[in-house]
């Protein structure tokens, strides 16, 4: 399981001699990536984009006297949005990050149809959203934007495939080229679509 | 404590007798009340607003067998960005929402340095922020736009006043009246001011 890896956690994994492989990727998270990116963009004033923390049904929480408040019970609870937004160059970006083992394809059951509503209802206000795909065993990283998305899903929905095929994205989706600052640097292809 | 209330508990909420009292709001918290505004925008399509979730730290999970994930040992976070955001009519909305019981001043101990740091880092790439301000025995809320936030901020880091006059509030920020739907109706405020 990853947890949300806040600004600080970044700042010190860039020290880590994980990041001394210049000329590959292999085996670091696609969240870690992303929120080293997001930490990237922050400290040069590129763009203000963070991860939501996980929601959590909080059942019991205990108060020790002279100590914090400790949760004794709680449960994972299925997010109701996508799991990164924010604001680059006046635009709002909403957008979500899955991995996948598959070499050949990306299996929709990754994504959830409240996610795909959201999704929808954030370009119908004239955001950006995206969805950001990482064939792990490929060490490849896509976007696509999720306009493409919308059409596989809605075509799954009509019977179609339940899955896209790993060609179709790269030919409707744009490679991550991996960078060293900016693990991720899914702005780049943003400034190309947008600007 | 307060959680967050989703889409769903909103809607019930609604059909609650409490909300039979037209006239008045008085004893509703400000987080329910802004949380059921935001499903009321995205209802009606007219903006996608959401209260990020609680960020919490998990230290012990158990997995029993054919039964979800149990959190058995978790702390609250201090959370590291303000608590909502979203889109509104192509503009990037972020911001925070306090209470407070004094009714001649709110004092600036409620925000913290890192809020103010995000605030400026969301109006830098030009996003529109603010603070939503109950005082809860006068049953007023206002809106206080980030730059007249960060004066005072800023005032107070220079040994100047450690709260804001309810007076001050009054005349820089702008009212929002109670609303039977819209329970906190702050984007006309934001129409007002933007558009």
């Amino acid at each position: 399981m990853n947890y949300p890896n806040g600004k600080r956690s970044a700042s010190v994994f860039k020290n880590n001699n994980l990041y001394s492989h210049q000329f590959g990727n292999r085996g670091m998270s696609l969240e870690k990536d992303i929120n080293d990116t997001n930490a990237y963009y922050l400290e040069t004033n590129k763009a203000v984009i963070h991860k939501k923390p996980t929601p959590i049904q909080i059942v019991k929480v205990n108060y020790p006297k002279r100590s914090a408040a400790v949760i004794t019970e709680a449960y994972f609870k299925q997010a109701s949005t996508t799991d990164y937004n924010g604001i680059y160059r006046e635009k709002y970006i909403d957008f979500e990050a899955k991995e996948t083992k598959n070499k050949t394809l990306f299996p929709l059951a990754n994504i959830h149809q409240h996610q795909i509503d959201h999704m929808e209802a954030v370009v119908a206000q004239g955001g950006v959203s995206f969805i950001l795909i990482r064939f792990a065993v490929l060490d490849e990283t896509y976007l696509l934007p999720a306009e493409k998305l919308f059409t596989h899903w809605n075509a799954q929905l009509n019977g179609g495939k339940k899955s896209i095929a790993y060609e179709t994205i790269k030919q409707q989706g744009y490679f991550i080229p991996f960078q060293y600052k900016a693990r991720v640097d899914y702005l780049t292809i943003i400034d190309k679509l947008y600007f």
